[in-house]
């Protein structure tokens, strides 16, 4: 522990304390010239007067005098140290020369660093504090499965706190602080390897790799160890506020998003979710479906629970009549043996617990009913402390989540507490959040599902190869529509006028596109060089004159490659696909209402790439706009199907060439009637590798 | 206290003990034959035998009995009742007809009956049981400013040991059970009469009379008291559920939010909800605007918040140079002196609470600032006690709501959780529900602000009167439309074609409509009696017969009234307004995207009738298509400002017609470019009084 004093607001101190106050059993070696001994142990005037082996470096000294003790590490062969130390990249550009310093320097040496600028980390279990700040006071949280990485060490902190406040206990803890080499990903991924881990919680503002926190997610399914994730900085002034604090980039939140679907990670969005999800996760049991049952002696609660279950994607399930028939023994006349179960007030009281267990068995009997929901509600004393006990007795006979939602405090219900925290058997104290944590049950059971049918980067489903066009950064429709030809993407029929030549062919039935090709001119609607919904041989005519105009007036110098007489798609719901190749996601894939909708309504949802036609279908799924393509007032179903493989196609392509492609603009793309497939009517591919905006942040 | 006795879970029991243990000042007569005394109270044979005033009967017998009870009752002048028997309308046909004549019984003998079936009513300041289970057990809730009326007993009063929990006092609880006679709206009204009380919450399933509520609401705004209400019963599951537990008519959750954005009323979605937001009300002050500042130690807590702002329609307030002089003297140069400002962890221990009231004072000078959040986080010990002390001093000099986010437990940081509690200064377990209450503050604000500006019921905006045509169920698009442009909604430009005649005028440019006019025809598409985009007057004569052709073959016997031959609206948005005649709210108007959107997409919202062009201006900026209407891509703008005229206006004539009218569309309304206004191609007006389902239930 290098940097100790007497001041007992210094980090040092406050870890070399906490170390001493919690008991922990290995060896302390505090540091600081000026003492001869240090809370009892003998204090060294430098790590390299230490007398025997160091197993990490804590570091808590002003940041000028940093590198010389990393000099000292790697002298000694200390292959971990934890910089507390503020004064580095987050003061400006001195602080972030000495932190490329000291990580060049422990690069060198075979070092890794947490840090610096972090509040540290805790092993609760082992009683190590390499820590100081909230961390290291009381109250002592207690030892258990639960690790949290955190790029914020109050905040952070604040969700441990609550968590313990629910009965929670912890592993690790690790403040991640700049993360001038280690970062919160590779802790995650570290931390799933830990045995003594079984859940892992995580508060980031930003990654610098979204493809490591992509393989850490489907890790931490594989390993059936739940992944919680707090992404913060999701609001234009939320990443702005980010942007001043984190050593991160927070990269786009539609984009951490898709990725938290594809990687079953569990998003947090409240102190309490991260409460009562671990709660329920602990217990280890999973619905094998969206069926609940709800019972209990209060109507208004079983009423509140089904609202927000529906809400939820949940549904209530409706018994066998067996199950019926079974509640009937047991459940007084005037209440209600259907899916809400009314056992009435005062049931148990009245009835005694055998009565209710018998009405808790019959319902988790019943193959309908993925998960079960007790409503306590106000119940107390000795009547909650029997259901209590009755529940406890028939929790491990089943593998059917069953939750409870119990109002009365601790204080009040203290035994029925006890009883069904005993169980493992978790409390929620509003039925809303029973049915929500229920819903996050079902969801990680089918992320896990979906990951050990899918494989994970759709290997199999190579992209056919294409080749480019000439080195050229933008290509031109006509270029951009030959890949996509060559991909398997149907486009749309186009005859391509040559400057100064004319459309030679038979006029089609449908209504003609008359577009400039340029590889100069992308956005060829901007400057007029479009001209939509032609018909005729004399208005064609005028169209390629008057677009030919326009691009030499607009775009003065361009090379012209000629005009694209294209066959307009009039039976096709106007959709727009794309490729966006991001800093930190690398290809994402983003799936949009077309038109008027594109831009304004927001009709729009993404994945990263690659993947399969299930997930594809998933996509289409979330845009709002799908309620209309299973076909409407008569109109024909549209071919969805035909659009999942386009969606899957692209993104395959996207993500082999993602040394090669920035962005690929599909649009429009027309969803046409079942068996007809899509059309692409407009593309544009352009050259380069990943996007970074002017001030080095991703877009 | 009719029905005591030697078994304690029978409901007079408990209400006697309450009222005892409680130490109620008044007399209790407690009402058994078998015994002569109870609980160290004399007992009567009979009610009629009691030897004193009776101010309220509280009866705990079997149903079958009730009745000769409220018989007593009357003979004695007895005002009040409340019944916590069940037995009645729950239970079926004999037990509503129990109850019916109970309810007759004591509206003939000038008494009032609160439930039955109830868990009835307390005056925690009174120290008034009448009441049993969970309202009489501990924890004794502590008096105190907020009143609670509940259609669930159970879910309600987990509601209130919630509130108990987080320090809340109450003044009355009721239950009201099968609301025989007094109901819940009744009761709030009464509340909010009470000097004693401030703060109303409910919980409702249903109430009969919607426009009760909706005045309720507005009463509530005007004399300063917050009304909170959870609905519950409002997803199709739930409302099911709901229909099985209440006496009420759950009815539309849609019209209830609109009347809960009419009259001010904060809805509750989460019991932490009614808790949060009671401690943030209590402490009196409103923002001004929605410009809020953020400071603390923890940059991760305050981009949380700043996160959950944004969500909520707040934003970071931009300080003024003299707030940034002012911070720059007292936090610490790594810091942040701008919003959020960020004063770096340890502040308070480092540098004092001085400098950090200094910093708070000068945040709250600032004009640009409306609320302020401080995040304390996981400040513990004599920090957050100092930190509390300089808040505590600061706040009665404000009228800025100060709040505190504190994740440190009341165990671990108690000195400054009573600091703040007595300074009425609300604390949050999480910056998002800290952010949450202040928005619900703001919106408390503005509804009030709006109540005081605008006239309740549009008053002074009466409806032109307008002649309906001769008794008939169904009104024809033609005598629809002309009702509208009676009223001063421009409808598109007709030609009437007699059955047999033609179309005798020069053909407009416009492409035409082309439909069947009979009044015994109000789905005229559904059978094929309508033609769109008619162009030329070969095509205008085959459609007309064509139309003809399929009244007659599709609506056999139908009168027919002609042919209406519309020049059709080509440069308009299309919309969908009406007007529904609920049972429980009235007159309900509907404004929802037109086409394909109306029925798939779900943009829609409405208003109860009457409302004023404010109101209307609201519902047009909760459509998600209304993104479209400012002009996109070189588009004019469109004239929103007719729209929200049109909509008042039929608010306005669904209101004075309320009990002539069930039902208007104007199917599809097309809102034009600014300044050509709105044109309703299509109508239809259904005469009669409000819907009602088949089941009695309404729609």
């Amino acid at each position: 522990m290098v940097g100790v004093s007497d001041d007992p607001v210094r980090p040092g101190s406050q870890a070399v304390r906490a170390l001493q106050e919690n008991g922990y059993p290995g060896a302390i070696y505090p540091v600081n010239p000026k003492y001869a001994t240090f809370r009892g142990f003998k204090c060294h005037a430098a790590l390299g007067a230490i007398d025997g082996d160091i197993d990490v470096a804590v570091i808590g000294i002003p940041s000028r005098g940093v590198r010389a003790v990393i000099e000292e590490c790697v002298a000694r062969k200390v292959k971990y140290a934890v910089i507390l130390s503020g004064g580095f990249r987050e003061t400006g550009a001195d602080g972030a020369a000495l932190q490329d310093e000291i990580v060049a320097l422990a690069r060198a040496g075979g070092m890794r660093i947490i840090g610096p600028n972090c509040l540290g980390l805790a092993n609760i279990s082992g009683n190590v504090y390499a820590a100081f700040g909230s961390i290291t006071r009381p109250p002592k949280l207690r030892p258990g499965p639960v690790s949290l990485v955190t790029q914020s060490g109050g905040f952070g902190y604040s969700i441990a706190l609550a968590c313990a406040g629910g009965g929670i206990g912890f592993r690790n803890i690790v403040a991640t602080g700049n993360e001038a080499d280690v970062d919160a990903v590779e802790l995650i991924d570290g931390l799933l390897e830990d045995d003594g881990t079984e859940i892992v919680l995580a508060y980031i503002e930003g990654v610098k790799d979204g493809r490591a926190l992509l393989e850490a997610g489907r890790r931490a399914l594989s390993a059936g160890k739940p992944l919680l994730v707090w992404k913060s900085g999701i609001t234009e002034q939320g990443a702005r506020a980010a942007a001043s604090h984190t050593a991160n980039m927070t990269g786009s939140y539609e984009f951490y998003r898709a990725l938290f679907k594809q990687a079953g990670i569990i998003e947090l969005r409240e102190i309490h979710e991260a409460v009562d999800y671990v709660k329920a996760l602990r217990a280890g049991k999973f619905p094998q479906g969206r069926r609940v049952a709800v019972m209990g002696g209060s109507g208004g609660s079983a009423i509140v629970f089904t609202d927000a279950a529906e809400q939820k994607g949940l549904r209530l399930a409706a018994f066998g009549s067996g199950t019926v028939n079974r509640l009937a023994t047991v459940v007084p006349a005037i209440g209600s043996v259907s899916n809400p179960v009314d056992f009435t007030a005062g049931y148990i009281a009245a009835e005694g617990a055998e009565k209710f267990g018998v009405a808790v068995r019959a319902v988790l009997d019943d193959p309908n009913v993925d998960a079960v929901c007790v409503n306590f509600a106000t119940i107390a004393g000795n009547p909650a402390h029997a259901g209590a006990r009755a529940l406890a007795e028939i929790a491990p006979t089943t593998g059917k989540p069953v939750v409870v939602f119990l109002s009365v405090p601790r204080t009040e219900a203290g035994e029925a507490w006890a009883v069904l925290d005993a169980a493992r058997i978790p409390v929620f104290v509003s039925p809303v959040r029973a049915a929500k944590a229920i819903a996050m049950l079902e969801a990680c059971r089918a992320a896990r599902e979906k990951n050990r049918l899918v494989t994970p980067a759709a290997a199999g489903h190579e992209a056919r190869a294409v080749s480019f066009p000439a080195e050229t950064p933008v290509l031109s429709e006509v270029q951009s529509k030959m890949i996509l030809s060559a991909l398997g993407i149907t486009v749309s029929r186009d005859h391509l006028v040559p400057v100064g030549g004319s459309f030679t062919k038979e006029l089609p039935d449908a209504p003609l596109a008359v577009k400039i090709v340029s590889p100069d001119i992308p956005h060829k609607t901007d400057i007029g060089a479009v001209r939509l919904d032609v018909r005729g041989r004399p208005e064609l005519e005028r169209a390629i004159e008057e677009v030919l105009a326009a691009a030499r007036a607009q775009a003065d110098g361009a090379r012209i490659d000629g005009v694209l007489v294209s066959e307009m798609v009039t039976d096709g719901f106007e959709l727009l696909i794309g490729a966006v190749n991001d800093a930190i996601f690398g290809p994402v894939i983003v799936l949009s209402a077309g038109g008027i909708h594109a831009e304004v309504l927001g009709d729009r949802t993404c994945r990263l790439a690659p993947f399969d036609r299930e997930t594809a279908r998933e996509m289409i799924g979330e845009l709002r706009c799908s309620a209309l393509f299973c076909g409407l007032r008569g109109k024909p179903p549209l071919d969805v199907e035909a659009l999942a493989d386009a969606l899957s196609i692209l993104s395959r392509f996207a993500w082999r060439q993602r040394d090669a492609v920035r962005e690929i603009d599909i649009n429009p793309l027309f969803l046409r009637p079942r068996g007809q497939g899509v059309v692409a009517a407009d593309a544009l591919i352009v050259r380069g590798s990943c996007h970074a905006r002017a001030d080095g942040h991703p877009m």
